[in-house]
């Protein structure tokens, strides 16, 4: 599995083989999306979560995702050492992901690699993404359903909707509870969910946690548990799951085209038009419809 | 200014146009890029680095860089009322800036309306993102010089790590400095900074400011200046920009082919091919590959 996981990071040819041998298969595994600022204690409260739903015998798969440095590659991998007490159950498997190379970045690469923890049979698939920037955001936003995690204290419930962490949420962990400032976390995300005036059918609920410590923990589960169930009722899981799959294919496609951008935008005559673009005797743009024309003509 | 901005950002044959008119005409604007996780007090140091250029009479325009939420659309314009007290200054422009359509994101419509800002005569023009992701870190590090705003306490100057963002920094601020662990966070920044083993000639300064009283800012800005001087001194400068518009050639193009590909998932073909996915009897890179074969023969 974990040399799966290692070509699908990788992206490419190998990669897409696992997909084609994993997609027919899979559809049972149900995905949760924790994400939030850095700090916010995620991934005790990953720790915890599995730690839950092993004392009831679920088998769960975690994808701890990190961008890759966009400089040094490098991903550091902090979070799985704070899940080590789960190294030894082999009812767990944690992975801390990274791009490695994937064309697609973590938008592709994540489905993909949850596709796999789907396919050998995990029951429940975390994804745990740090930092709360666009791409994570939208990574953890593709779950069935997606936790965020705030702190007590002024302004987090501000910073997580200016995140656009509000239009994502289907359950909110205000962790650190053991800290002042939880009823007015508690308040302003309620009001600013009020205010963000969706029609959608579901109010996320707001559970608070001392991850720390293990309190809340089921709460927090249960309410994941609820969200489910309402999905499954109304017939939005099925929604959901599509619009995501079609979204995906169009993102392939998109990378597919990267691809060709790419190998399109070297040799001479495109070394030529990068000198005239930086003597700026020709603007971006128009070097751009250029090197399209020989795209099209290819 | 603000109408060309808007263009800017819907992007499109406007924006084009657009960066058809300045690019010729730019390239003495001086840009600088301030990132750190939200809540660090990226705006108020903003706003004290306008004062200060003020009094020396410089013209500055500044994008505060938000990324749509990528459900609503919407921008939450919070920082520009944190701004407001230069709105009546006709040698500073501000602008919340967002993607509002604009296919290539924020990575693509930044660069331009700097190029715009640059051409129409300010000295400087100032890049803060707000938040820590992939896109905000690329978009603060494509800055002359970029300044990465941390606060004391333990674990900061690891998170800003974990972010990419030691990587991009070329100048350290550690603000809110009157809180305890100054020293501690300044200690870390100058270990993991040493510990990545750079062999670039340049080694960030680490300044402590309280950009709430307005103390250290001069402090920050003359280490922007002694970047600057470096870079100009070394002829990094001109390295430093010619990757940047090179790299921006290739994006455009790759985003020119996303456009190729959006045009093409439409239609009756493309919807038998996704049925044939939702029902999972074809994984989503089979499919991509019967689409693009319809690409090249278009």
């Amino acid at each position: 599995l974990a040399r799966l996981l290692s070509a699908v990071e990788r992206g490419g040819p190998e990669a897409h083989e696992v997909g084609r041998l994993t997609y027919p298969v899979g559809g049972t595994a149900y995905t949760v999306g924790l994400t939030g600022a850095p700090g916010s204690g995620k991934s005790t409260l990953t720790a915890q979560l599995i730690a839950h739903l092993r004392r009831q015998g679920d088998e769960v798969g975690v994808l701890a995702v990190d961008p890759s440095s966009p400089f040094s590659g490098g991903a550091i991998l902090g979070d799985r050492v704070r899940m080590q007490d789960h190294a030894l159950d082999e009812g767990v498997f944690i992975r801390s992901m990274a791009t490695r190379g994937h064309l697609g970045g973590l938008a592709l690469a994540t489905p993909e690699a949850v596709r796999l923890l789907d396919a050998v049979g995990f029951d429940w698939v975390l994804i745990e993404t740090v930092g709360v920037g666009q791409v994570e955001v939208e990574v953890a936003g593709a779950a069935d359903t997606t936790v965020v995690v705030v702190n007590p204290g002024w302004g987090d419930a501000v910073q997580a909707s200016k995140a656009g962490l509000l239009e994502i949420a289907d359950v909110f962990v205000v962790n650190k509870a053991d800290r002042p400032g939880v009823e007015e976390t508690t308040r302003d995300l309620r009001q600013m969910l009020e205010l963000s005036d969706h029609s959608r059918p579901w109010l996320p609920p707001i559970v608070a946690t001392v991850a720390l410590g293990g309190e809340g923990i089921a709460e927090a589960w249960a309410a994941v548990l609820a969200h489910r169930a309402q999905l499954e009722d109304n017939g939005d899981l099925i929604a959901r799951r599509e619009s995501r799959v079609a979204a995906e294919l169009v993102r392939i496609v998109a990378e597919r085209l990267e691809s060709r951008a790419r190998e399109v935008c070297r040799g001479e005559a495109y070394e030529d038009l990068r000198r005239d673009v930086l003597d700026r005797q020709l603007d971006p743009y128009s070097a751009a419809d250029e090197i399209l024309a020989w795209v099209g003509s290819q």
